[in-house]
């Protein structure tokens, strides 16, 4: 079902937000610090119902976001339809060795080069979903 | 300048930082509510030193973001070359009548038509920003 210019915002079921979270690879995490928040891009893989990422060991992004609750977004778009998929979790540090196999696949498609790293799993406690007609504004009131 | 696979991580100055921001139409809104955070992507406008953005009056975006701390990022990337930019400010409703003109200029190129609708400007405390070479992963320690 697609969205369009009457019903131009159409809510998206779990699966169907985690099929279009799956097909993506860049997504930006998002924490809290003392109610101050934090966000930062990052290259992920959808892996067995986590969301999986890599980052160096120490970095800002691991400190702020082990243990935490943190909110996940990624989106896409066409010229018809866009879409956002936002995922509320929380992340943890995976064990060395853990989830080899994806590992692999996430550090071959990784933008940033690290030499000294460690897997982060994001555990979903909420998948939600939109998907977006992209058209012209309605007349205001 | 540019990185390279010696140096893939090259930090932006604001200036450049803004730049970039201003050339896109497509971030996230990132705020913290009781120590957990929420994201929204966004169409927004970078205009006169703020980043201004539209939503539907009385929205979740709305009662969470305005006069908050908010961090928001936006990025792009080619073949070879990937950045991103986040801003840390805090976020207010515009007055009726105010930022007219790039105010149009936002609705049209917004994805979501909303009928009532408020204009929000997020003022910058800090503009952050870096460029990344996209390349194979490097040799590991």
């Amino acid at each position: 079902m697609m969205p369009d210019q009457e019903h131009p915002v159409l809510e998206l079921d779990s699966t169907d937000s985690w099929n279009l979270l799956a097909g993506s690879e860049l997504g930006r995490i998002a924490v809290s610090v003392g109610d101050v928040p934090e966000i930062f891009p990052i290259n992920y893989l959808a892996h067995e119902g986590v969301v999986l990422f890599c980052t160096a060991e120490g970095s800002k992004l691991v400190n702020l976001t082990i243990n935490r609750h943190v909110a996940f977004e990624t989106d896409g778009f066409t010229e018809d339809f866009a879409w956002s998929v936002i995922v509320h979790g929380t992340a943890e540090i995976l064990p060395n060795g853990a989830q080899t196999e994806a590992a692999e696949k996430l550090l071959q498609h990784s933008w940033i080069p690290t030499v000294k790293y460690v897997f982060v799993a994001i555990t979903p406690e909420q998948v939600t979903g939109r998907r977006f007609a992209r058209g012209p504004a309605p007349d205001r009131w």
